[in-house]
């Protein structure tokens, strides 16, 4: 028998490939002579660099770079065995953690560091980048990251605009000369699963700003400035940003992106998939096992089993999904190539007991599952 | 597919009926066509009565008799289809539920109500009576029941001894002339999963009586009322009821149970599964499908789910084992004949919610267990 065994991390609770590592234990009780293939997962959120590197058997790397407020940030990331790809996460070097709950203010935080890591990447010779663009703190349509790029963004006077999405109000004229000739031969993906436009109600700002520290005054101020730039943008480089979906990611970080060579942004977990070959090791596969922390109706709009599954579908593979915790909206997963699912709960228990019991709560679960396969009780 | 679902009860949320049905309805949805067999189990404790009810297509019925501080009750108890046999709870008659708890006195409570529930099956012409003696408020050795079967116990001044334990002091002389001659025509098998001896350390008194509310002083005082109990029925009788295995069930009930014809003391689940014709259902499953409301390492002795399973290994069949919660030291089950167990819970909640949500965590489990089987994946 040949598994492939493909999860999400638990968050809070253990690492994809640490999931992963568990669900083959469980199994391996009972099929000890079976094949196992492990490819951790992710969504291209939080822990997809971890799980890039465990599947890809790849190396971290850490690089100091600007933080949203400016100070020093080491910020890790990952470079595959090929030394071909880089895997960057925004939130690495730009992310929301990395400031303080009270200093949290999209007027000025900046997503340079994120173009510091990228040009990390292109100086060890990488042809590829993927970056993950969740989590951030910025508000500033990407213009730090492509400040560090090479790119300038020029008030009337000609001068260097500062950091932050207020600063974008006063941009008048953009000098891409500057820019990294390296980019152009590098292609970069980006792991993008909101279609929000740049600006407006639905825009980067109003939908995204709150959460970063905007009040009502700063998201209006932001999204204001916002449409300056894609005006701008589309005055000097011809090119229409503001309404490509996804151009609301990040604080407008999907549209900075566009500015760029070589930039495609796709859905998180497609991004994954290919980078970790998975389509391969599944169609050799006779079960995939995939899982994620907790399994619901959301489960559906592009989140790791999903996409595993569909994958599994291509090719007619089995998929049982052994998740942290099941809400009662979960059946429809079933449309979505879940066969079947198991939650790995045996007791009740208080949360924190019940994220540290999740590695043999895994394994348990795992074995029964195995257990029943071994019954053969095919119909 | 032929499937028996042979579940005990989930004590506080589900009797084992619902149970059955519960799994029966996740089962169905991936095997409409399938066979289904519900045997809702019991281990001659509580619930044991409904439990054979529901499995027999029996009767239930109502007497009104003494409870165990001599006021009335109304018991229930449960009639065969066949009128053949009669199931009987002791608790329901002489319950520890009966007597509030400022008020539990083993000194003075009686078991007369659970022979009047033994006479009402006799006037009903039954052949045999099943007897669960779980649950009792009392230590009087089963003179009460006795009592109520027509046996006089007397004193030196050749009056009835009254009501409770305490009075068994003063026993004098045990007069059997008066004992309801159909009880001879009449087997009784007492469900009795308890080894202790009449007396001493390991006796009735000793190990059961502070939970029915004796102090150290009286637990001393019974048991020595119990000794002496034993030593005149072997003096007048010549029956050495002490020891038997079993005798300090229920108060002491196991031994008074002795001194009728065609007694015997069996395991709980053992009579609940000859009384369900469950050996005949076992041997034409495909699949045996078990459950309880928590499995630990307890679960191998004597209880519902692995007496189920050991049956069904008698004719090499898969059990799986459906359940509410699954304690860390479980695995032993699996040398016990249950090939896979799964707890239903899917998230953290109060335990009140997660018994309000037993009946559909049961239905999704079960319907999860049968989509893994519906994949067909035999090794």
């Amino acid at each position: 028998m040949n598994i492939v065994i493909a999860p999400d991390s638990f968050k809070e609770s253990l690492t994809a490939l640490e999931v992963a590592l568990a669900i083959k234990t469980g199994f391996e009780r009972i099929f000890p002579q079976a094949e196992y293939h492990l490819a951790p997962m992710a969504d291209g959120g939080e822990g997809s660099v971890q799980s890039l590197v465990d599947a890809t058997q790849s190396y971290l790397q850490k690089t100091a770079v600007i933080a949203p407020l400016a100070n020093q940030v080491e910020a890790t990331w990952g470079l595959s065995g090929d030394k071909q790809t880089a895997f960057i996460e925004m939130a690495a070097a730009s992310g929301l953690h990395l400031v303080p709950p009270e200093q949290r203010n999209p007027l000025i935080t900046t997503s340079y560091g994120t173009g510091e890591l990228i040009k990390a990447a292109l100086s060890l010779g990488v042809k590829k980048i993927i970056l993950g663009i969740g989590g951030s703190a910025t508000n500033d349509a990407g213009v730090g990251m492509l400040q560090a790029l090479g790119i300038r963004f020029l008030n009337v006077e000609q001068k260097e605009i500062g950091f932050g999405g207020e600063q974008l109000a006063s941009l008048a004229y953009i000098d891409m000369t500057g820019l990294d000739p390296r980019l152009a031969q590098v292609e970069i993906e980006v792991a993008c699963d909101v279609n929000n436009p740049l600006c407006g109600e639905q825009g980067a700002s109003a939908i995204f700003g709150p959460q970063k520290g905007a009040t009502p005054e700063m998201v209006k101020k932001l999204d204001s400035a916002l449409a300056h730039f894609a005006q701008v943008v589309e005055n000097q480089l011809g090119k229409n940003i503001a309404h490509h979906a996804g151009a609301g990611a990040a604080g407008g970080m999907g549209a900075g992106l566009l500015l760029l060579p070589n930039v495609t942004l796709k859905s998180g977990v497609q991004i994954i998939i290919e980078a970790t070959a998975l389509k391969e090791k599944i169609q050799q596969a006779d079960l995939v096992i995939t899982g994620e922390g907790r399994m619901d109706s959301q489960s559906v709009a592009e989140k790791t089993p999903i996409g595993v599954a569909k994958l599994a579908k291509q090719f007619n593979k089995p998929v049982i999904a052994i998740v942290g915790s099941l809400r009662e909206d979960y059946p429809i997963v079933y449309q979505h190539g879940i066969d079947a699912v198991f939650p790995i709960i045996r007791q009740l228990t208080s949360l924190e007991i019940l994220l540290q019991q999740g590695h043999d709560n895994l394994i348990s679960t795992a074995e029964n599952i195995a257990r029943t396969i071994r019954l053969g009780l095919a119909y």
